[in-house]
Parts: C-alpha cells; sequence; structure tokens
C-alpha cells in the first residue's frame, strides 16, 4: 500500500482528490487530505474508506515532519510561499513531492539535496504553467523530430467565464485567486520578437496587447505574461526569432483595465487611512486631477473616453462613481478593488468557468514556412469541479500516479517538458475531456 | 566634560562634524567619529584635539554598544535603515540620539520606552525633513497667534546645482544620494487640495507638477513628495484647506523624467539578465512597442514629440540612444540608469550644489485673504562643504548643542516642531547664511 499525502483541501484540490479517491483501490492508496480546517479536508473525502481527514496548521513543524515522514509521496496545494517548507521536509525523509507553482529560486536551490536524495520535487505541473509545458513539449518536438525549426512560439492561456454566464461588461469573472488578479502583471514583461529582446513595463503591459481568435469561442485578447524568455533554454527553442507567453482576457478588458491601472487603482502600498468612511466616488476624486467639471466629466476628460463609450459604461457599471463605501479598513486601493470586483465579478451559484489555452506555432520544413495553432477549451461541470480545479489538479493527479509506478526517472527540481511527463499525461487527459484542437 | 558620539563620516557629515570641532573647546565637548573607514573618518578629525576617530562595523553588536555606553549623545548619519539599532541601544543605555531622517514606523514604536528612560530621539532635523519644519511651524504659529487662519498650506525644497553649473540640458546634477533621485517619487503621493483628498499615482506624478518662481533664481516646477497629509496634525492645521508638500526641479526636468518612467527605465525589479553584453540603445528599443522605424523615430512616435524637441534633446544628451553597453551585471532597469546618470549628472570638481525650499502661505485675517512666500536658498561652499552637507548637518549640530545645554526638554521619539526647537536653531543658523527671505 502506498500512502499519498496531500496539504490543502480548498477549490483547486476538489479535482485532485476526486482522482485520487476513485484510482485509490486500483493502484492500492491511501490518501491523507491534512487542511487548517477539518470540516474542509472531509468535505473532499467524502468518507471514502481510503481517505482520511486531518487538521493541520502547516506551520506546526513537528507535525508537519512526522505527517511527512509517514507517507510516500506529498502533494501541496498550498500558498506556492508554503511550498519550500513543505519541499525541505521531503528532501529530509526522502519523499517525492508535487506541486503546481512555478519555482521559487529558493526551491531551485534544493536541486542538487533532492538529486542526491533520489526524490523528485516536480513543480509546474498544473494548468498554466503545467498543461502549457506538456502540449508545448510534445508539438515542438513531434515538428523537430520532422526536420521542422521553429521560427516562432507563442503561448497564451487565460482563466474565464463561460460564454453562457458571461452576463457583464468586462466579460470576466473571477474563477480564481482574486489578488492575484488583481495585481496581475505587476512587473515588466520580457519576450522575444522577430529576434529582438523585448520588455513592456507594467504602465503599459495591458495596451500592448494581441487579439486571438479561437475557433467556435470568438475573439480574446493577450497581455505579456511575466518573462516568456525563461523558458526558451527549457523548451530548447534558442533558435526561435519570436517566443512570447501571455494571459487571455475577452476583446475589450485589457484598454479598460489599464485605465483602472491609470487611476491608480491597483496601487498596493498606499494605506487609505480615513477608507473606513471613504465612498469611491470620493476615492475617483481624488485619483483624478482637480477639476471644477463633475467627476463622471473629469473621468472622461482624463481618461480621453466620451460618456457614450464602451469604456465608460465599463467604469460606471463597477460602481466606481457611486457614493458607495469602500468598506475597507485601512487598505490599499488595490484591496479596495479586489472587495468591489469580488462582489461585481463574482462567479454566482451554478454559473460555470472555463480554460482556454493556445499555441502558435510557426516553422519552415524543407524552405517552406508553416502554422500551426493548437487550442484547448475546457468548462467547468459544477462550482465545485470547475474547469480550473480540473485542469489543475488533474495533471498533478496522473503525475502522482505515475511516479508511484516509478515510470518517472527525473530527480531533483524538475518542470515537466520530457516525453515520459507529456506523453502519458497528455494522453489520459484526453478521458477527462482535456484535448487540444488544431 | 560631554561626549558625542557621530556615526558615520561620509559627505553628509562634513559640516556636521566641523561645527562640533569649532565648539568643543567652549562647550567642553570631546566628539567620537566612528566609520567603517578609518581614513574617512580621520579626514573629518583633522587631527583636532578634541575629536577620535574610530573603525567601527555599525552591525558589531558589542562594539556598538560598548561605544554607546561611553558617550552622553550619539549622532547617526548612517542610511535610514540602521537608525533603528542605533536608537534601541540608546533607549537601552539613556543616551539621547539626533538623525536627520523620517521616523520609520518602527523608530515611532520606540516612543513610549524613550520616554521611559527619559531620553529624546531627535529625527528629522536636517533639511528636508528638518529646516522645513522649523521655517512653517514658526510662520504658522505667527500667523496663529496674530489671529490668522491658515487657508492652504504648501512648501517646496530640492537639492539642485548652482545656477553657475547648471550646464546640462536636464538643469540638473546629483547633489545627494542618486538611488534616491532614481526611486524618487516611486509610490502614490497624497495631499489636500480645496478641501479635498489627492492621490496622484506613480504614473502621473512627474506630469502633474506646479511652476515655482524663485526671486532671483528662475523658474523651478515641483512634484507632489510622498504623504503631506501625515502632517496635517503634527503641524496643527487640521482647518487647512490646502496642504501640499512638493520636491523641486528645474522648469522642464519632470517632464522628461516621466517619460524615462514610461519607457520603464526607472523599473527596479527587473533582472536583465544579459545587462553585461546589452547596450543602451538595445535597451530602448526592446523597450519600445515594435517598429520598423529607426529607434530614434520610433521612440519619438512613442513619447508624442518631434526630433527637434527640447525633449528629444534631452534624451539623446543621456546617450540612450547610443551603441554602449550598460556596463552593470545583472541588474535592473533603474540600476543601469543611475550608472549612466551618475557619469551624465556628475557635480564635477569645483562646481557647486543649491538648496531650494519655498513655503507658500495663504491666511485670512480680519475677513482678509493674505499671502506669504518665503523662500531660502543655500549655496555650496566646495566640494566638502556642500550647500546639502551644510543645511542638513547644521540643524542637527545645533540641536545636538541645545540638548547638551539642557535646552531641550522633550522627550521620546520626536519631531522638530515647538518653539524650543525653531527658535534657537532658526537664530543661529542665520549666522551660517541659512536665512529666509520673503
Amino acid at each position: 500500500m502506498k500512502k499519498i499525502l496531500v496539504f490543502g483541501a480548498g477549490l483547486s484540490a476538489s479535482y485532485l482528490i476526486k482522482y485520487l479517491l476513485a484510482q485509490s483501490k486500483k493502484e492500492n492508496w491511501q490518501i491523507t487530505v491534512a487542511d487548517q480546517s477539518l470540516a474542509l479536508a472531509l468535505s473532499k473525502i467524502k468518507k471514502h474508506e481510503r481517505g482520511t481527514a486531518i487538521e493541520l496548521n502547516i506551520l506546526d513543524k513537528a507535525k508537519r515532519a512526522t505527517l511527512i515522514e509517514k507517507h510516500e509521496l506529498v502533494v501541496s496545494m498550498m500558498p506556492p510561499a508554503l511550498h519550500l517548507i513543505i519541499a525541505k521536509d521531503c528532501v529530509k525523509f526522502k519523499k517525492h513531492l508535487v506541486t503546481a507553482s512555478y519555482i521559487s529560486p529558493e526551491m531551485k536551490k534544493l536541486h542538487g539535496a533532492a538529486v542526491k536524495a533520489n526524490v523528485l520535487l516536480l513543480n509546474e505541473i498544473g494548468l498554466d504553467p503545467g498543461i502549457d509545458h506538456l502540449s508545448a513539449m510534445q508539438m515542438l518536438n513531434e515538428i523537430k523530430s520532422g526536420g521542422g525549426q521553429i521560427e516562432s512560439f507563442k503561448s497564451y492561456c487565460g482563466g474565464l467565464v463561460a460564454p453562457e454566464y458571461d452576463t457583464n461588461p468586462w466579460n470576466y469573472k473571477f474563477t480564481w485567486n482574486p489578488r492575484n488578479v488583481i495585481l496581475a502583471g505587476n512587473a515588466t514583461a520580457t519576450y522575444t520578437e522577430n529576434g529582438q529582446l523585448k520588455f513592456i513595463p507594467y504602465n503599459r503591459i495591458f495596451l500592448q496587447t494581441e487579439t486571438i481568435p479561437v475557433k467556435g469561442y470568438g475573439l480574446f485578447e493577450a497581455y505579456a505574461n511575466r518573462d516568456s524568455n525563461s523558458y526558451i533554454k527549457p523548451y530548447g527553442i534558442e533558435n526561435t526569432s519570436t517566443v512570447l507567453r501571455g494571459t487571455l482576457r475577452r476583446k475589450g478588458f485589457c484598454k479598460s483595465w489599464n485605465q483602472l491601472i491609470k487611476l491608480g487603482l491597483t496601487d498596493d502600498q498606499l494605506k487609505l487611512t480615513n477608507s473606513d468612511s471613504l465612498t469611491w466616488r470620493e476615492l475617483i476624486s481624488a485619483l483624478l486631477p482637480s477639476s471644477n467639471r463633475s467627476v463622471e466629466q473629469n473621468l472622461c476628460a482624463f481618461l480621453g473616453i466620451s460618456k457614450q463609450s464602451a469604456e465608460f459604461k465599463k467604469l460606471q457599471w463597477l460602481g466606481i462613481l457611486e457614493e458607495k463605501k469602500l468598506g475597507i479598513a485601512e487598505g490599499s486601493p488595490a484591496q479596495a478593488l479586489q472587495k468591489l470586483l469580488q462582489e461585481k465579478w463574482k462567479l454566482n451559484k451554478g454559473e460555470l468557468d472555463m480554460i482556454v489555452m493556445q499555441h502558435q506555432l510557426t516553422y519552415s520544413l524543407n524552405g517552406k514556412i508553416k502554422k500551426r495553432i493548437s487550442s484547448l477549451v475546457v468548462k467547468g461541470e459544477n462550482e465545485v469541479y470547475t474547469a480550473m480545479a480540473k485542469t489543475v489538479g488533474l495533471p498533478m493527479a496522473i503525475a502522482v500516479k505515475l511516479i508511484l509506478q516509478n515510470k518517472i526517472k527525473a530527480r531533483g527540481v524538475v518542470i515537466p517538458l520530457t516525453e515520459e511527463f507529456y506523453q502519458p499525461i497528455l494522453k489520459e487527459l484526453k478521458k477527462y475531456g482535456i484535448e487540444f484542437y488544431e
């Protein structure tokens, strides 16, 4: 019997735990789910005979260590900052670890120790990063082994609301961590275009966008995501002249979001000392240059838009011109905005989310330029088994199975770029309706 | 005999140490100057019989404590982040402390303990903050005691190059910490205008400026400085409808500086992994949206300026369009910009700096609106005794004298707002040519 330990029983862990329990008899697994809320852990186990729920404060060093020591493999669904302490325990007790998060510089430093301990610390095996790596590497390797030379690689992904429930002027609802959405792009993005290094600072990340059509789903737009160039070497595309990773929103979203940035509403440093009594209209007025005009007229003049424009209507719809209290205690504009958007962009009961991913590859073969566009659209099943939980949790869960079946040879701090990952994982994902079409 | 300990013998300490040594006989002082460079400390003592130079690593806890224990009063000219550990020792050993820095939240927390130890931790007693407090409070109290009601309070200060040496198109040279200049305004500014709370986010702090004429010195411009509103209560101007503190530059500077921000050159987060081989022209090209035009044409189109404009000439003069290596190892654009500007905006041997400060007060008296404008201009004496070192060091040094003469009753974590500070300090500053005119 092999014992699996899952840290965290939140929304993102739903599908993962469901899969692990479903396979537990056949694979002879025992699954422990540890969360700070025992009730939450219990709700995910659903009295399954091979599941155990445990209440745990992850910062309780002794209890955490004892728990890890008793299992063969650990899955961390905790916030990224907490992976490191878990990873260190995993190296110490020689247990494999699986996370869906970007490798932090501190995690990277564990590579040598993990190899020495013959342990796999597998990261970036969710959706983005995760399925993007698997599917991109499969395409890249197919083209290369057919003699093609990759000229351009572009990869886009977004978590959105399913079209049936796309009912607000922003065409967006929260389907994942709202704070990450508010602070997204809050750093200079890096990519490569036509052999040229490119940077986009925060003040225009949401202005320099591309339009991305997805067959059957209409138009999206993409803004540059973090450091695309850091994937050039791992992907083996050093001679590719364009390399860009982007985040997808519905067409029209980014221009309006940039207006919120320009206003100063995504600033997370400023402490609004009077935020309990301040209204949205007062905050907007405070952020605008002084004027004798109405707040509406002043806002339109500042942004260079008309009161009849779609942009103005989006802003108005948010309620930022209303005499409504911010309702936060000593917070930043970004925190106030998050609170407002969590009401306005709420995915309501019964509404479904949608994941959209697209790779655009241009390559030369026998002197001809060819193009492949591969897309993935996944809709949520219900409020618990969302598209996001499914596309993050399933690749993780399948990786867990492969590791425990001794089918993965990689050791150390790893991201899933090789055939031993993408071949079996992409194959099994198809059974669950996660399939790219070209 | 009273013993004074000065931590830090850098440029900013020159005038302070000069004053303390000059008064040491009359006041019966012994002065110890501790610096990580013994040579630097020795160069400031100049073999004065009442001065001692000591080599000290300020992080050496034991040595620092022993030293503090042996003195009556401590002056910290160290970087602001190091004041706290010194302040804690001062409370422990019941020694007074004098610094020219803004009170940090951590420093503020020592207030109770400092009062209990009957110790004065005096901060913000340099130029800005420092002389601005002293002179503003004197004016405010004069007007109030004459029955006036303050309607508007604006206070500006800038460290610039003296007009005789103002020889570049930016009309600016570094006379103080270059890094602080590069990252200035890198947070939302807060002030009050006509009874309205106002915020200016970083993306337009250098656009929303005011023009400030200073008699005999031409035009300056001011951008909003940090949190002006935090001084409303300490200054006792709760019923004043406009409260603004600003930083002065020469007219035309801010618009061009904002172009550097818009380009992304003040970003301090992005790590340029290839910064050793990257040229300035390549960096600018990377930061601009893609185009087939020349970098010059692309830059002008992006900024909406012509190649004949003063703005373009300022940028060109910096050399950011040249095929010149950044010359930094794995740094940020802000670090690269700092390196470039330290060459371009260097105050050369023999060149002098200049301090400009101005308060603009509007008040109502007997139903009439009156205005007082009070200005201060100080030029440097030479490369060591700069205007900045003089205006920062002298108020500190005079405060030291007053404290040791038992003329200051305040205890705890204090900024110099009361008459016991401004009356004697402003009076003595006049003897050194630091005098406001209206």
